[in-house]
């Protein structure tokens, strides 16, 4: 008798944006209002940019000759990408990692969710709430037990260390859903625990790329001891608007180490090497070559333009907001505004206040955890003119 | 402290392909030979069909216009490529496929990996030996017994039905590295044992499109019951060139089930469907383009001709061969020959002197399972002159 992962069944629904798409749609057909725009929005919407088109458009036509046919490629990546990567995201921060500690994959969600795989299933994991769903989901699969730190208004959104030991901590900065960020200090008080106690960090850094303030890092390794304790994922997809395009990396430096049972160090290189020769076939060739030319300085302008682009729909956003009485956080090293709701109302009760009095729609915080209760999230990806728009209207409901 | 995941320690060292690759080395090195052919290689070497080479540069003038942008895609996969499969796998067989029982992936390698998550620790998995090692190493990982299924030439490399119960069984039809087939009653055979046992079947079909035989079964689902009890895994790696682009797919039948340790059964199609929400994000959105087209008439046409390039090779390569008087088994309904070695030599051996003597390259059996041992596999994915030089060359050798 085949017997089920019953891990599985201990998942909660995360319904999230189906339950928006479903207020919308039901709002839409109450109302007529067909003229809804969403800040809430979690995808880039500006176009792939033309140094990453120009590679595609390359990496096809050799794809078409025998002679320059590319079949399967190493499953850690290819070098001309790997050395990309070290040498624009590293080196040039005087960061030493080496290009087999790179691995590149199809975007960063399927690394932090899969890493875990190479850990023990008695490990404690650390999870600040808020958080991405798919650090929790991911080991609740796995059956392990999960601690959450809590992120709010009085610690500034930087989660305090935990009272109770705990084994891997997932940490995300600039963060997805708060957009606040943690100075090197803030971030070497994780290093120092994670020494201290054994334990691994997990640091997601997809967002590093919105960073504008020069004290805060864009990698865990600019912090002393870090390339014994994390690990770090990377990924193209809000950088360089590969969304679609599905690329990313994750770096495992040599000496990051975890133990036996009987107390012997292993390293998670080599495991994590072994995990995705073996569950694993490379990342499609097409992806690899864009890749590598958004280090290009034709390619490095134009992702920079719309950052640039998204950023100044955060400063607009985070400066009217403030004006009409909200309290933001985020939205000046990360493309999220972390919005509190006006008289505490929970999240989704405002979230449909503001869809039915100004037709705009938001991602309510609770979606992200307990902690994430009376805030909402905003997004800086919309199109320009649209965001101006969506600001219009709330500024009319409130002053209504 | 963070613990590893002590079931990678388990894991025997896989160096197949390097093996080879070093061996090769040293006999160039040695022996001042450059001129080394391999018949061992198993990726392909035609180029991309023009239908997908127009449907990527198609897809990335899309991806380079604000209107037309795609971002995130679906995680099972867009639906123009899924209603491609429904319609040109199964429903031209008359087999019914719902569009929401096919999952797209970047590749059947991960999936085939990966599927194993969604069912409980405790399952006892049976392998055929010798087998893909991807289904022995994920379940390795995850700490589950295997039990051996030997195919060998007196049971015509069809594996008879496990002696002790067996809770998920993986074949692989028609089978790498044995090239070998099942017909429609053996596989029923399966079937019949997987609905009384309560087991699950793991179809891999990755080579499906090489099948010339009509009383071969492409897919489980041409077995009546099969849709109760049986995943199948495609891939279009083989069937259209795509081990660089990276493209698959897998059938999870709503109607598939497992039970929890209380006897409740749970359908699989929604577990997988969570984890490949939690833990994947999509395949590129080029490479799903570029598998739709492969199902257009050009696309058709195309990849038919890519297939019969590489068993033309197949079929002089069994042919000379058998000639030369090897016993040589597959080659008929997939790219793999599977050949005995002369007085029972061991692979290793035999691999060396036909690198020795004819400077020829082979994959040694044994690389797949001890079963394997006093075999070689031979791919038909070589140039067809290249090909036809190394027979020339192993006949030399022979009749020398």
């Amino acid at each position: 008798m085949a017997f089920v992962n019953e891990n599985f069944l201990k998942l909660s629904d995360n319904y999230l944006f189906a339950d928006i798409a479903k207020r919308v749609r039901e709002f839409k057909a109450e109302s007529g209002v067909e003229d809804v725009i969403s800040l809430g929005i979690g995808d880039v919407t500006q176009p792939l940019c033309e140094a990453a088109v120009k590679a595609i458009h390359d990496a096809a036509a050799e794809m078409s000759v025998a002679s320059t046919f590319r079949g399967y490629g190493p499953e850690q990546g290819y070098d001309f990408l790997r050395e990309a990567i070290v040498m624009g995201d590293f080196m040039s921060r005087g960061i030493k990692i080496g290009v087999d500690e790179v691995f590149v994959n199809d975007g960063a969600k399927s690394d932090t969710g899969n890493f875990q795989e190479i850990v023990g299933k008695d490990n404690i994991i650390a999870l600040t709430d808020p958080v991405y769903p798919v650090y929790m989901d991911s080991n609740i699969m796995a059956g392990r037990r999960v601690v959450k730190l809590p992120c709010l208004v009085d610690n500034g959104f930087v989660p305090e260390l935990p009272e109770e030991h705990v084994d891997v901590i997932y940490l995300c900065y600039p963060n997805n859903p708060t957009g606040t960020v943690l100075k090197k200090d803030d971030l070497r008080k994780w290093v120092d625990y994670a020494i201290e106690h054994g334990s691994l960090i997990f640091y997601d850094a997809a967002y590093e790329a919105f960073i504008s303030n020069d004290d805060v890092p864009h990698s865990i390794y600019e912090i002393d001891g870090a390339e014994r304790v994390a690990v770090e994922f990377h990924s193209f997809s809000k950088t360089a608007g590969f969304t679609g395009v599905r690329c990313g990396y994750t770096v495992v430096p040599k000496e990051v180490t975890a133990v036996t049972a009987s107390g012997k160090r292993v390293r998670l290189n080599p495991l994590w090497n072994r995990r995705q020769s073996t569950k694993f076939n490379g990342t499609s060739y097409l992806s690899q070559r864009a890749a590598e030319a958004v280090y290009s300085p034709e390619g490095r302008e134009q992702t920079r333009a719309a950052i640039e682009y998204y950023m100044r729909n955060a400063s607009i956003m985070g400066d009217v907001l403030r004006e009409l009485g909200f309290d933001v956080y985020g939205g000046e090293d990360a493309p999220y505004l972390w919005v509190k709701t006006p008289e505490n109302v929970d999240s989704w009760s405002f979230f449909d206040r503001l869809l039915r009095k100004a037709h705009v729609v938001c991602t309510p915080g609770v979606g992200f955890g307990q902690c994430g209760d009376g805030f909402v999230r905003l997004t800086a990806f919309g199109q320009h003119e649209q965001t101006l728009e969506a600001l219009r209207r709330v500024r009319e409901w409130l002053e209504r």
